[in-house]
């Protein structure tokens, strides 16, 4: 089935937003075995939209729409598909339903405007909006079929794989699969992971490898084709063992398991408390170990340390530490984290303390030089980094250094 | 003139990059006052890669493509634009001179395959490509032009800044500037703002109003047409004062000035500083106002209280009122807020105590509910919320809202 993503709306056209739902659809309908072989950007005018719609069934099976969906005058798609397949729009009553409820659970007053959300071709098949209000709506029409998503991703992923994954498996089957999976790597750059997978990069066709760069490390995506899922793992299996054979201590997950995951269920699988105490990360570290469901197990809780009078009288880091080694440095970092250990009776500390940057470096402390503690009962670890990148970005290495350091401490002198 | 944006590559269809190129360029080419009409992503397959182009070449005046100019079999671009226009590929001495530069210099034995990357339509015009090997390509065709760039967003921002800009400049002059102003709005939804601005947005050509639902709260944008952007400015203006005068009070900035950013500027100004007491946001709060370059002048530091230990040990909250009030309360939250006001000696305090989810939850305190508390001398104010979404999207409306709770007390209280 071939098949056709139009994403529509004018912000897309100006420029002011990136296009990320093209790639989500793309990557789960490729999976499924459906060859998206187009995709199509309009603005919310009516007569060129219709036009690109009417071109698609040309050339596409099946044409999937995002955006257009809500209350205001703005959002025409359903009314433009509606005209193609010559259909009436009628009240979709579990979408009034669910509508009036949400109306009422929020104390908002409902506007007019609001019922055009929920009206829907006769005799279309209607994707419930469990994110929002307006429904999706699914049309045959000549054989080909016409869907309309949501264009806010997050309505447009849940409805994805909650509504249109199943009836699209339902309609269609599976023919071929695609299956990917992913090792996240750690504290190895793509050259030197390059340097030792390339035989098996060059000699795969299926699987193939890749190896892409992210902000959390390194992944290798392994990608297999097959006739079902039994059969790509398959093949993917022996190529990940050889992987991991080659550079298996820098892989700390697999597929979409982060950083913060692994290192949350160890803590929680050990029965370990941790606390943080943060100063250049301001919070971060401990934010993102609080991303996890159930994490209120094991994090106790953080001091935010900016200023020196916090580090002194919140963590005890003693001022003549702070007048000697600096704010900065392996000392306070270590009495940072045996600190806040102590302070809120955690098993770990963890100290973090750097310069974020842009202002306030030196030749002696660069932006980006961060020192990273970890302390348990008896040793503290300390690590001396320096990141590059803007101040969001060292933020964000910093914790995910030191998510990494805490995981290796855990394996190394928890076990 | 008409644009129309191809952008080309099997990773785009699969789903396995986001195109960035077409915001980028779309955001350029509407600021020089062309309009970007079409967008559309094709693999590199020959027949439909050629069909497309045909289709864009009916209804647009310039078609601009990105990717498939590189080394490999699968770099089709120039080929099909070269056998639609007619014309035989010839080499690009200019480019053969830099590309030989380039290997010597790089010590890199040259391979075959990189001739094909400077080799162009003849009689076309050329690109320079000052990040890498392979050079742009116009061709004018039937008074419309065919524009070919490369696919690396590197190479395909430099060479659109120096070499395609100015060929645009010269061959068009700038009959129109486009420009879009942004106001963004906190605490009012979607419909009940198009409600109060309807007639403005049905009313308007020039300059027209776009309502867009952000995580950050909905956006208003006035995109106005002039010969200058001097004009357009004068166009944007009345229309923005308008919309200031109806809904003034939901408008916290305009532009790309986010919630954190306002609300640290004030801090900055009054000279007050902040402190802060999270339960629920874990962390993120402090990490919004330290991702702000020189927050470190007012931001003093943070505990994140997870557990009610923390919370009655390091900030003072009653055991009595974490007992018979809960954890989840307006007086929790408001302890919260003066207790670490008053320990981390700051001029505001703030408390946010709720339950993320997705598990915790009960019918007297569902998961979503937050209390947020902002303290500052003599007087604490204190919001209920029901926030919707998942465990992160709950953490993050937790923190806009108290961030524009943190921005309203400083102006109602201490102006």
């Amino acid at each position: 089935m071939r098949v056709e993503l139009i994403t529509t709306g004018s912000e897309l056209l100006l420029g002011q937003i990136v296009n990320t739902n093209s790639a989500y659809m793309a990557a789960k309908l490729n999976n499924m075995g459906f060859d998206v072989l187009y995709q199509t950007t309009v603005g919310d005018n009516y007569d060129r939209m219709r036009d690109v719609i009417k071109n698609a069934l040309l050339r596409s099976d099946i044409i999937i729409t995002t955006g257009g969906l809500g209350p205001t005058q703005g959002d025409i798609t359903k009314y433009v598909c509606a005209e193609i397949t010559g259909h009436q729009m009628i009240k979709h009553q579990q979408s009034l339903e669910q509508m009036n409820i949400h109306f009422v659970k929020r104390n908002i007053p409902m506007t007019d405007n609001n019922m055009r959300q929920i009206l829907v071709p006769e005799s279309s098949y209607v994707l419930m909006n469990h994110n929002g209000i307006a429904p999706g709506i699914v049309q045959e029409y000549n054989n080909k079929y016409i869907i309309n998503l949501p264009g806010p991703p997050r309505e447009m992923k849940d409805m994805f794989e909650r509504e249109l994954r199943p009836f699209l498996q339902n309609k269609f089957g599976f023919s071929q699969v695609i299956q990917s999976q992913v090792l996240n790597t750690f504290d190895i750059g793509e050259s030197l992971l390059e340097t030792k997978i390339k035989d098996l990069i060059l000699a795969q066709k299926n699987p193939t490898l890749a190896l892409l760069v992210r902000p959390s490390g390194v992944i290798i995506r392994v990608t297999a084709k097959g006739n079902d899922f039994s059969d790509t793992e398959k093949i993917i299996e022996p190529v990940k063992q050889e992987i991991y054979r080659r550079i298996g201590e820098y892989i700390y997950a697999e597929n979409d398991e982060n950083m913060e995951t692994v290192t949350g269920n160890m803590l929680k699988q050990k029965k370990l408390t941790i606390a943080c105490a943060e100063s250049c990360t301001g919070g971060l570290l401990t934010s993102r170990l609080t991303d996890i469901q159930g994490s209120s197990d094991y994090v106790m809780g953080s001091v935010v340390s900016y200023s020196n009078k916090v580090k002194m009288e919140q963590l005890q880091v003693p001022q003549e530490v702070l007048q000697i080694k600096g704010a900065v440095s392996e000392e306070t970092a270590e009495f940072m984290a045996q600190g806040v250990r102590k302070n809120l009776h955690t098993d770990i500390g963890v100290g973090i303390t750097g310069i974020a940057g842009p202002d306030g470096g030196t030749d002696d402390k660069p932006v980006g030089l961060v020192y990273i503690a970890v302390a348990g009962q008896g040793k503290t670890t300390v690590s001396r980094n320096l990141f590059s990148g803007k101040r969001h970005e060292i933020k964000y290495r910093a914790t995910q250094k030191a998510l990494n350091m805490i995981r290796l401490y855990l394996t190394q002198n928890m076990s």
